[in-house]
């Protein structure tokens, strides 16, 4: 929903030769940013029908000729924060007829156009494409900066086109952080070129990312709005790390948390982000630090050894662990995004530079941004796509300022994210599990509160349609009508299911 | 598994400006059938990974420089029994290296074409895309002329997008058929320009397909060597059809099977049939007549009054319709299809143009060519892909010449066909539904006899191969672990999976 709308009663159809003006605009389009989303504008409106061939019997002045994008800044950098508003006019008449997008960035822009592709509809008398309900006037901007999905390529890898498809999906959906969860435990499967054996620790030989892939995916998000949030979540979850290299395993029979002690640990993270930092140019990296059980750094003898030499208990050591890994990603020119353990455990000696990740549960932002630290909130029991039983309705009602009242705190929770944990999920079944759930919450963290439904039954209609745009496009987006990833329970309409 | 297969040892990279040759070919390509052929091949065999841009430290003695397609025939009619055979040799030497694929048709080719996109694979090394143990001779050719796949879009819509991806995913298994049950009793999606109130029965206005989308899916099928079956059930199977013209149904209580004993149904019958043959150029439609509860006739006063007049029982009635629904299909050029009902009924009265679809269970292809007629095998204990319960292995077991020994007999199994009944199936599970499944299947319509596995346990490794690949193309296959469409049941690798 954007944040104002209003319409009128006319239709006009979209002319044959429907095309993108941009003079007037101070961004020239090098990357051609811009050019390739009208292109694919025009797919999107084009796929589910073939249009007619003959429009000479069209009145002219029903024909809308193109679309008029005003930019009005040339920096085409996509970063956390970038100006994301847009302004779409569609007039009922002029001579000819164009189609108005105004907005700051690019970004801003591409908004406009997915905007603007769901208010075309195929007109099946017709056969051309039909904007209802002109004029329209739609000033729109997100509420929050952070609007994110979690994927993870280690539990099951995602070749390159499923991920390209759900980053296609994401910019339906007006998300703007994919949050690349790449290694874990189970595997590793990119390509570190400072430690080149890392990868070792993939499932096979073809499992794998080059950097060169990685940094198409960077690329490929980029040309649709969307950063790219990198993680390596240390200094748990990272048994497949070892396998190239064991001696980051504290020992055979510990091979989880990292080895605290052994400075080669840290030397393979530094490696690790300085590699990052050719490619991955979010201002945040995400360093993980959830989940860690420090037992075996007690039960190891050179790690025991290593702790009483520095006077340190293993939560001592943990934290020791997280603050160093800080400051080396602040080394590379990153801002810290570290799962709520980190803050949970010792909060106050976190950089400040850093961004708590929300995931245990509920209640923990306010913590977080009293404390004075930003905060991403994804937590587990609405927000966790795996989890089948939560239904669209609970991820819609998830409000992350909840409890928050002060405008300044308020101001520190950067936005959300829904995570798509990849234990049970790969290739068969990722798209249903994160759609149409997704986009509940996405609406959540785009619209403004005012505007936002109190009640998930004024949703159904919107969402429902959405789920079909989505299917009409290609993506594998599930019924509403259950929780999440269900078969559709009888025949029946997509609009009712 | 081809025919024939031999290979060497040695490895060849495919050269950056990888060509088609085609001179030669006595086809010349009007329609770019094999230069649409040949893009796609480009686009599957690089969209994994990124290529080197650099490649001059190869020797070009080790690159394949191309692949030069011969093609004898200049005829690109796609039609029933057309010669799909391919001859594909990968050599290791030249000057330069090209690869060669011989065929009769283009259709040959383009199977030709995705045997060879199965042996490229990208060489993390070395940044290209390998062929390994060259050099290749292939020699290949279906066991059975139809190999078929249904749709239904009758109880879920199947947005355009969606069939043409499904289109694209049976070209990778070599399927040929596309069985398209586009109407049944909940939904007539499809515009009938001569009685065009027949997609009031829709089950919306947005969830219908033009003429135009028809044809494009013919078409879009035909670029890809399948052909397009349509299907209208009669009498059974057919409420929809009444929304647009009541009278088609024998009372308001009584709105099916179609009125027998109207004019008009038989008049709609031959305007359909009349519309389709000018897109479907299949030489083949089928006209369903299976579960038909004839009840009703007789509970229908009229209907009952026009059985006794015309001295009819509810049988002979049944009969009568199939029979006359034949001859208009025979009136429009098209050999006919026939569920299994029709043989079972009076198989002795059916046109001798007639092909009987088995579907009820096994059995039944060997009495029907024993009684001289053709027959597809479709039987639902085991290639009815919505069974979730049915397994790949018993995809694969399933043999259409089971107890058929007379090789004329043999002959009139003109293949088989999984089908994919629409009730729980939409958008959002159609794909994982289908594959790997209809793989197993794929592989006993394509590879002859003697060279398909007597154990399943020996297809395993490469049908988890096969699904894998349809992952990395973008097609969302489930695991072969367990029946039909499961998750993934723990982390692990696709390969293992």
């Amino acid at each position: 929903m954007p944040k104002s709308v209003s319409y009128g009663h006319l239709s006009r159809y979209l002319s044959k030769d429907f095309e993108l003006k941009t003079d007037g605009s101070k961004y020239v389009d090098a990357s051609e940013i811009l050019k390739g989303g009208f292109s694919r504008l025009l797919d999107v409106i084009e796929a589910a029908h073939v249009i007619a061939n003959n429009f000479s019997h069209f009145d002219q002045s029903v024909l809308l000729k193109g679309i008029h994008v005003f930019i009005f800044s040339p920096n085409d950098e996509l970063q956390y924060g970038v100006d994301e508003s847009y302004k779409l006019l569609i007039p009922a008449n002029g001579n000819p007829v164009y189609a108005h997008l105004e907005a700051q960035t690019i970004y801003g822009a591409l908004h406009g156009l997915q905007t603007f592709s769901q208010l075309c509809h195929f007109n099946f008398t017709t056969r051309a494409i039909e904007v209802h309900q002109v004029p329209w006037t739609i000033i729109d901007q997100p509420r929050f900066s952070y609007r994110g999905l979690l994927i993870d390529t280690s539990r099951h890898y995602q070749p390159l086109p499923m991920i390209k498809k759900v980053i296609d999906s994401m910019a339906y959906a007006k998300l703007n952080v994919l949050h690349w969860h790449i290694v874990d435990s189970q595997s590793f499967p990119l390509e570190i070129p400072s430690y080149p054996k890392l990868w070792d620790g993939a499932y096979s030989i073809s499992e794998r990312y080059t950097m060169a892939d990685a940094a198409e995916i960077v690329s490929y998000a980029q040309q649709r709005g969307i950063n790219v949030l990198a993680e390596i979540d240390v200094p748990g979850h990272a048994v497949s790390w070892g396998t190239g290299y064991p001696s980051l395993w504290p020992s055979k029979d510990c091979q989880e948390p990292l080895d605290v002690s052994n400075e080669f640990t840290f030397k393979v993270i530094d490696g690790i982000l300085s590699d990052f930092s050719k490619i991955f140019k979010f201002r945040f990296i995400h360093l993980g630090g959830d989940e860690v059980d420090t037992s075996c750094w007690r039960k190891t003898p050179h790690t025991r050894n290593w702790l009483q030499k520095n006077g340190l208990n293993e939560s001592e050591a943990y934290q020791y662990f997280v603050l160093r890994a800080q400051k080396i990603a602040l080394s590379h020119g990153y801002e810290i995004i570290n799962w709520e353990e980190t803050f949970n455990n010792f909060g106050n000696k976190l950089s400040r530079k850093t961004v708590v990740h929300n995931w245990l549960g509920g209640g923990v932002a306010e913590r977080v941004v009293a404390a004075g630290l930003r905060c991403i909130v994804s937590n587990q029991d609405k927000w966790y796509l795996h989890y089948l039983d939560t239904t669209w309705q609970e991820f819609y009602m998830n409000e992350p300022l909840t409890n928050i009242k002060n405008p300044i705190q308020q101001g520190l929770v950067i936005g959300g994210e829904v995570c798509m944990w990849g234990e049970y999920i790969d290739g068969s079944d990722i798209e249903q599990t994160i759609w149409p759930r997704a986009a509940a919450a996405a609406e959540r963290l785009w619209t403004a509160y005012d505007n936002l439904a109190k009640d998930p039954r004024q949703v159904t209609g919107r969402l429902a349609h959405f789920r079909c745009l989505l299917n009409q496009r290609g993506v594998a987006a599930a019924p509403l009508a259950g929780p999440g990833r269900v078969a559709p329970a009888e025949p029946g309409s997509c609009y009712k299911q």
